[in-house]
This record gives structure tokens, sequence and C-alpha cells, in this order.
């Protein structure tokens, strides 16, 4: 496959479609590619061209689009992933990972037991960081989609908009209403879903009430012990195979 | 959950179990354990007892058995994950987290296009990490079941002992007979399974010659290109959650 860039505004009705800054560096500088090289670009909307290389240099990097190309199918399931935030550069794993495994949107959000503080959280919330990851991890796995990272919020909040679709994972000694993945699996796929997963320090009993009352169900993965970096990658992959998606 | 420890050689009919030098090391100078704290001791097959310790000291730590305790569940299916060697201490975190995610083995091979020499496999192998990295896993995902970590062989050796268990994860591009990950999960849940990870490089044409002369299953993840490293993790995760696991 050639490399693939992301226009975020390209209209396919333009006779040359520019390249962000950032896209333009990478195709000259880093794969050092000129007029005349096949490429792919996406609009990280679902659509994705064929193009050709017209010129690179001072003005950034510009392309003629060829054919439409059919991307990597999206998973019919539309998946939020509402995530705990996590120190320093984990988080950015992550995102990659989450945007690799489908996912259409990230939440990530503090909570009780969440160990960054709020102004910290602010802080990388702006910074743009996690919007390049998800940039970056759509161009490697093929994705003409770029999912979006959502600015950290109150977990609570994140509960009461997902309502029904919420899927809180849980401990296997939490007691309440819980089911298993088999479960959820057993119903027919849902159109949407958001599936929550707490901090390493686990869940507040006020918020899980929270939970319950919103309507999210409780949902355990398996009977041992995860890390808590290894969960989202874990869950994810176990939804989505559970509803046909991988 | 006390602090667990790993008594390979366990013998339940004694008065006092000694612990080996490294888990009595773990809990008298890591955990700073002594006399009268409660523990949990296993014996890496699956039995597990709660324990008192008695004494600490120059001549190690000794601990007396108490009740039997319900370890984590093993998975129905015994799967054995085959999955190709990776560089540096990559390798170290694929013990880890399918030990976590409850594999009843770990095959590590050597392929073509594996990026690694079969001298530097051979060290690696012969070094007793791994064994160590799965040890310490379990202890702390709560399993009372230690994996084995087997030598490092060539991959078609281990292809031609899994025969038609054997499930080969393929690039979506990969043509001849591929299977989804729904088929498999269509079927009954076998008894047993290997599941094959191949390199970075991919596999090599030969390699999958063999695996189909075998009678090996060539099954895709999906649709999206994912991170080599993430594969195994992924895959486990996806399959179990089909066979109803997780």
């Amino acid at each position: 496959v050639p490399a693939r860039f992301y226009v975020p505004d390209l209209n396919p009705g333009d006779p040359l479609v520019a390249l962000p800054d950032e896209e333009a560096h990478h195709l000259a500088k880093v794969l050092r590619l000129g007029a005349g090289a096949e490429v792919r670009v996406f609009d990280g909307r679902g659509g994705e061209w064929r193009a050709e290389v017209i010129e690179t240099g001072s003005r950034g990097a510009r392309v003629r689009l060829g054919a439409v190309v059919a991307p990597a199918a999206e998973s019919r399931v539309g998946v939020t992933l509402a995530v705990a935030l996590l120190k320093g550069d984990r988080f950015d794993a992550v995102v990659r990972d989450a945007v690799m495994l489908g996912v259409r949107a990230i939440r990530p959000f503090v909570s009780a037991h969440t160990d960054v503080t709020k102004g910290a959280a602010r802080a990388r919330s702006a910074s743009g960081r996690w919007a390049r990851v998800a940039v970056s991890s759509s161009k490697q796995c093929g994705r003409a989609v770029v999912p979006a990272v959502h600015e950290v919020t109150p977990v609570e909040d994140v509960m009461a908009a997902a309502g029904r679709e919420g899927l809180v994972l849980v401990e296997p000694a939490a007691s309440a209403a819980v089911m298993g993945l088999a479960d959820v699996a057993a119903a027919p796929p849902p159109a949407s879903a958001t599936l929550f997963v707490g901090p390493e320090g686990g869940w507040h009993a006020d918020e899980l009430a929270v939970a319950a009352r919103e309507g999210c169900r409780m949902v355990r993965l398996g009977t041992r012990t995860l890390r808590a970096d290894a969960v989202p990658v874990i869950a994810l992959a176990a939804l989505l195979a559970a509803w046909g998606e991988l």
C-alpha cells in the first residue's frame, strides 16, 4: 500500500489538493517522496483516494486526486471508548490501539480514583497531542476515519450521555447485577455502545450508583486480574469479537 | 487478596512448606512480611492454599498450609500461543500478557522472517527469564497454573505438532482458504488449539504451505493493519471471547 496522508478539509472537486504542513513534511522530508510519486489521501470521514504528487517545496506539497479507494471497513457497531486518564505517555498507547481496533470516538475522563489532577488533565487535553496520535494510528492501520478524542470530562457526565448504551467494566468481585461478556454477545449487536474502562484504583461506589441510575450495564471481563494498561485493548478486542466485528 | 507465592514442588501433606529462595526473598524483603502474616501459596498446577507465615530468616521462609482456595478459573479451551520471537524485552510483555489471558503454554518460534538470530534465540531461551516472567504474571493475575514457556524451535516443527488444532493468523490480503474469526467462533469450542502469530515481517510462502499441509487453518483478524506488538493480545482476547471464555 502506498503511503497515506490525512487531509481533513479535502474537497474532491479541487483540481489540486494541498496537504497540511505536518503531512507535507512527512511526505517530502521523512519519506522523501517527490513529484510523480503515487500516494493515497483520506479525509478522516471515510473518504480515500489515490493521488499523484504534483509538487513539493517551499509552498508545501500538492497532489492530484485519482480514483476513489475502498478503505478498511469500519465497524458496524459504533464503539466509543470512555477511559480513565492514565499518567504520562501510557494514554498515548491507549489512543493508538483504540483507533487501530476501530473505535468511533474516545472520551478520556477523570473519576474519584483517577491518578491525574484535573489541571494536568485539562493541559494535556488541550495540547492536541492525542489528536495527532489518532491521526498517526489511522494512517498506519488503514482507516480513512480519524476518531475524535474528546476533552477530558468527569466520568458522571459521560455516563449520563451514554445511558443504556453504556457498558461499565467492573472487577469480578463486584456484586450487583453484573453480566458477563457472553451475555453482551448473546444479544444482537447494538448500533452503538460506550465502553467504560475505569482507573487502576477502581470505581468509587458513588460512580457505580450513577452508572446504574443512568441505565449503564455492569460487565465483567473474565475471572482473572488484568493489568490496567492492557484492559482497554483486551476489552475492545473481546467486545468486537463478540459482535462479529473482528 | 493476600500476597500469593509460587511453590512448584509443594506437597500438601508436609507440616511446614518452605518457599523457594526467590519467593522467600519476595515475601520477607520486598513485601516485608513476617511470622503470623496470612498469605497464599500455589503449586503452578492448579492447587492453591491459604497459609500462615511461621518463620522467615536465614533458613528462608516457611509457611503452614490452611484451607484449599478456589483459584481463578482456567479456560476450558487449552490455548497454546505459538509466537514469533521478538527482539529485546518486547517478548517479555508477550509472555506476561498471554499468561494473564489464560494460555496453557507458550511456544516461541523462529521463522524465515523472524528478526532474531537462532543463536540469540537459544541464549534467551536458556536464560530462564521467560519462566520467571510467567511466574510473576501468574502471581499477579490470580492463576494457580504457571504455563510452560517452551524452548525456541523452528515454526515448521510447531505447525507439525499442532496439525488441525493450528490456527495461523494471516494478513487480510492473503488469498488461499482464509476464514474469519466469526467462522472459528461459529464452530463449537475445541478442547485445545494452537494460535500462530507470525513475525512483523510476515510469513514465508513455504511456511504457509507447511501449515496448509499439516492441516492448520488460516484465520484473518479483522480488516485493519494491527501493530505487530499488539497482535498476540488482541488475537487471544478475540479468540477467548469468541469461545465464551472471557
